[in-house]
């Protein structure tokens, strides 16, 4: 079990964030934020996979406004990304956005700002103080020899989340996002012993799905493991829907949370006698849609199969052309290899509806 | 920088694997050893891939003997997987196998483990004590109230490590690998402090290609980071050259390896000019097969764009339908949109091939 560092709570729309809450989903859009229909369209597809705060560009007033269309259109909070423009925000605020994003490094002059952080708190509007390596100011990278390192983001975050406690503002998250591993942790690691703000991880720019997805898993899994982070974003150069199906499987795998099936398959070495990659597969594409936290053992031969197929909901440990079915524990039967998938969707679904019924 | 554990080194035939060697990257065939043809072929995409030592699964006499012509085809060392009947062992030892790897928990009788030890000694042929979560011995999974925990891997870790010890057997590897990420951590952090034996660290049954690798990048991950870990298995529920990739891009965020193309790309949100999703896979797509260690920078936007694409090796930052190209941290030159993908293979060849050249 992890020990979860203590934050403070503040709420981004209807959802907690932080203060023992339990680790939220983020992902942010990649339409244009000023074409209201792709985008509403964009988050509804991410509501449905899970996502439980959505983050859209504004970088215009046209796309400021559309917050207004774009958040009645929805069910989950909104909050508005603000770049370089204070005057974006104050806009984004009036249309109702949930929460803003700023970038210290970018966001201009103190007087902007300061008008900007008067409108948030009239409106109890959260604000993510939002550190990136790729856009530090500039007097903190010529002090850290032009190198963003963990130190020069941490300094960033504290120095800007004191300027808005000088405004009298509190209602803070906080993230400090470097495209290295390494200095994405350290920097947390830091600022989470000095700020007892909320903090919203992730590893910035971290590529492409595969590759996206090991960095930041390495990433948010250490802090996460450690007990560091209220609410995550898997920054993927993907459809942004893989971004929370990943997230998930993160916050799955550190058993924080549970979506959906929780897959454990052997990877199928030459002693398995059953086709166990595309079994697997099959069964993973027709269970996309289970919301229902269940785990599902597939495996291939005898050595850690029956023992793993009796751990899990449901388990399938495989043999000569047949296997044997497992459910909660019990032998139940022995399956043909071709029956394998649609038994093994008929279990899942009866224990999905049970357990809906409980 | 990661600061390594100190352990012993063994030599799994010419790849040294701990006492500060590079951690080493391992694969498992999928095919029927006893096919060689076709487990040759495999082997050989591994090869390709990366792969620097290879095991393969060892179920009966054919496949034991079969390692004799395997071994003579490739060019890594091979590693007989053994289970239940230490007989398989010796005859793969005899047919030139670089390590065995046996399960304590189904290795059978004292006696037998005796004569196989004996077998690997006179060949000077290490072995992995591979505990499984999946297959512990029946007493200590009664001990620990049938629940494989950490305590229950690691007891029985170190148990068959006495054992070989008081062989006389020394040459030795250890591995306990859980398919839940946080037993998987503890187990080896437990190890690690009671052992000095090189360990090889994996989640064992981690699921599908995306799934198994948010999993094994989370526990490995964890432990690398922690200076624990002499080489690494992705084990996954695909072809095992993915299993290759996966472990590089673990080591690659860890700065513990380099191997190909580090790519750093935005997720591209509604600030983007350009297709990065497209231009970003089909660059990924094209460079799968540069080894030469690199680090390319694909972003979409002015925001973080020339911070990070300065950064990087090369990177391109975009605009509207044009991009500006950096190398190694020089403004290079404004280049079209259509081109970019065009213009950053040709900058990794060129560097690529100076690299060569040095």
């Amino acid at each position: 079990m992890i020990h979860r560092e203590k934050t403070r709570r503040i709420m981004i729309g209807n959802i907690p964030v932080g203060g023992g809450a339990p680790v939220i989903v983020q992902s942010m859009t990649t339409t244009h934020t000023k074409d209201v229909n792709a985008t509403v369209r964009q988050i509804k597809r991410l509501e449905r996979s899970g996502c439980e705060i959505v983050r859209v560009a504004v970088p215009d007033i046209e796309s400021a406004r559309a917050v207004a269309k774009i958040r009645t259109a929805v069910n989950i909070p909104v909050v508005a990304d603000i770049h370089y423009n204070y005057k974006l925000g104050i806009e984004a605020v009036k249309s109702g956005a949930d929460a803003l994003r700023i970038n210290p490094g970018n966001i201009g002059s103190r007087g902007g700002l300061k008008s900007l952080i008067k409108e948030a708190m009239i409106r109890k509007i959260p604000v993510r103080v939002g550190v990136n390596a790729g856009s530090l100011e500039e007097d903190i990278l010529f002090k850290y020899a032009c190198t963003p390192s963990a130190d020069a983001l941490v300094e960033s975050a504290i120095r800007n989340v004191r300027l808005l406690e000088d405004m009298g503002f509190r209602d803070i998250k906080v993230s400090l996002k470097s495209s290295d591993v390494l200095t994405t942790v350290e920097a947390y690691r830091k600022v989470a012993s000095n700020l007892d703000y909320p903090l919203h991880l992730g590893v910035t720019e971290a590529g492409t799905l595969l590759r996206g997805a090991i960095k930041s898993s390495i990433g948010i899994g250490i802090l996460l493991a450690e007990g560091i982070g209220d609410t995550i974003r898997v920054s993927l150069t993907a459809d942004p829907v893989e971004e929370v199906k990943a997230a998930y499987m993160i916050l799955s795998s550190l058993n924080l949370r549970k979506r959906g099936i929780t897959l454990i398959s052997c990877p199928s070495c030459g002693r398995s006698e059953i086709d166990l990659i595309r079994i697997t597969k099959e069964f993973e594409k027709k269970m996309n849609a289970v919301t229902t936290p269940l785990t599902v053992a597939i495996m291939g031969c005898v050595v850690n199969g029956p023992g793993e197929a009796r751990e899990a909901d449901v388990g399938v440990a495989g043999g000569k052309g047949v296997a044997v079915l497992f459910r909660k524990g019990k032998l139940i039967k022995k399956i043909k290899e071709k029956e394998m998938v649609h038994v093994l969707i008929h279990e899942v679904m009866e224990l999905s509806k049970k357990k809906g019924e409980e």
